[in-house]
């Protein structure tokens, strides 16, 4: 059972092979999980094709990994074998600083383990993630999921749903907000679920006349069409909340002139360059520009929890491991709704 | 007393000049002010240059004035002939929009009036500022100046002092928080003073090693010399809160580095063009970057009281009129410590 399987990037000039590697020896705090599904998040791709710079090879990608718990170490209180388990974006953090004593884990000051591409807390073993059959994580990082929730769908909770879900509840909002999400991807349409479910009115902006429809679809109220600036202008000072889910660079200052006063807008998509933010826009109404990364761990229980009693999971396309560097393709060129998910039966077929 | 004297800028391409104009006949609701000082404020050259665009001349400026009333309307019940009053850059706003209704004038959605270079609420007769012997206020936009306050001294409260107020309160600066108060100015030397006496640890954050000892002078606790990338590094993720008061071109994102998790950072400089703003400076800490406009008339008079509560005023050099170009030239080069205030005194010579 030491040797696990998974599709590896070897270097950034490889796409993703088979690969047998090393897995940890659980200890007494360690959860073993059969990973049955995988999310396939964007950043996955930056990070196979090093785009944000200092990945390391062999590479397993994935932090939206659900399955069934395999095997408990001796001192697991809260697990036991055959309870549907994830793990999201952290594997482990310092567990003393400022952050993680506030339970802001994705913030620790020493640095966290990210679930993959990173390394465990020793700062020398290499973490290696979700499209693979095992993962071995401590009990404390180990998420439960409830049998309500359909596994599959629910992968992708474990990166995009608490990504939005995070800033959505930090800034409160609630029922009669009017809530902006821009861009329906695979974080934009989870904040869509979120925020109608939380009772906010909710527009989607999205430069892509055709996303019309799937955005009524999904529960929004509205749609804008970015494009056509009679749109923007129409519901100029208007939004309480703006969610912006786009990593393409785009114009931060006509969505920021969409805030009435003291409306804010929070960013989770990175796009590669820094983008000009005028002190007009803000200044003209109070309003607040700010960023939120995913959420701790405690946060990313509570959204799953909140996610089964609202019946919600994300919009998936399931595919063999076989298929995703096809995959990546369809991702790059926006072509899929809303998220693909590896079954990872198919790396039987290794 | 329908003629007014005053120093006007007839068209941008020249300096102001000795000027003598109508002003309003007093209303039932109007208070008349006999200016004392007017302090000379940053945006007075801009506007007089018509940087901004739009200027109207010819065009008196001046929104930092105080004075005693030298008459009141029929309906005028809280001022009364020979109180000191004071006038800041609002003169009026619609009264019945959402921000009028939260008393947040300086967002009135159907445009306030400002003191100068801008329209009464009928949209055309034009607004003239304080570099001048006389202004006629409505009653309910005149604030009272509390005879604690040295006059002069007490002038660039009007604006220097509620844009830097403001935010301070608005954002919930108190004891205990390290406050970083960047460039040491007109607005930065205020906002030092009024941190420091909310009880906050307060930080000069400048770019010349000159100020140094000044910034201790007025309160400061501790000084970075932002150009040593070293002392911003020691500072790294450490402020509560920041008040950006530098109009100029600067690094947004070196300052946002220096935040704390949940940090904010308040821009109350409009630099002229939008500044790079890097998502990951944001996400890295869930860090907030907002702007704050002047403060409403209800919240200008707290600032008043509070000052006067706290002897709190601004350090000024007194001119006449007659100094007024040069003054110019002197704020443009920052050779000012820190206020420029006219006697008005000095207009008897025109």
């Amino acid at each position: 059972m030491k040797q696990a399987k998974g599709y590896a990037a070897i270097s950034q000039d490889k796409a993703l092979t088979p690969f047998n590697f090393e897995r940890r020896t659980p200890g007494p705090n360690d959860v073993v999980i059969g990973i049955e599904f995988c999310g396939v998040c964007h950043s996955d791709i930056h990070q196979v094709k090093n785009e944000w710079g200092g990945s390391r090879y062999p590479m397993v990608p994935g932090h939206e990994i659900v399955g069934k718990v395999l095997e408990i170490g001796s001192a697991v209180k809260t697990f036991k074998v055959g309870d549907p388990a994830g793990v999201g974006c952290l594997v482990d953090s310092c567990g003393d600083c400022v952050a993680c004593n506030q339970q802001l884990e994705q913030f620790c000051s020493n640095g966290f383990s990210g679930t993959y591409n990173s390394f465990e807390q020793d700062k020398k073993t290499p973490t290696q993630g979700g499209y693979s059959n095992f993962i071995v994580v401590k009990e404390s990082y180990c998420l439960k999921i409830s049998p309500k929730l359909k596994l599959s769908a629910a992968a992708p909770l474990l990166c995009a749903g608490i990504t939005t879900y995070s800033p959505l509840r930090h800034w409160n909002v609630s029922k009669g907000h009017k809530v902006g999400i821009v861009g329906l991807g695979g974080l934009g349409h989870m904040g869509v679920k979120l925020a109608v479910s939380m009772g906010a009115n909710v527009v989607v902006i999205t430069t892509s006349e055709s996303k019309k429809e799937d955005a009524k679809r999904l529960g929004a109220h509205d749609v804008i069409v970015s494009r056509n600036s009679n749109e923007l202008q129409k519901h100029a000072s208007s939004f309480d909340f703006i969610l912006d889910t786009v990593s393409a660079e785009h114009d931060l200052n006509a969505l920021l002139n969409l805030l009435k006063i003291d409306g804010k807008m929070v960013l989770v998509g990175v796009p590669d360059k820094p983008a000009p933010v005028s002190a007009f826009a803000l200044i003209g109404g109070r309003r607040t520009l700010a960023g939120s990364l995913i959420g701790g761990i405690k946060e990313t229980q509570e959204m799953l929890d909140y996610c089964a009693e609202h019946n919600i999971t994300s919009d998936v396309e399931i595919i063999p491991i076989q298929s995703i560097n096809e995959a990546y393709q369809r991702m790059i060129k926006g072509d899929v709704k809303y998220r693909f998910v590896i079954d990872m039966q198919s790396l039987g077929q290794l």
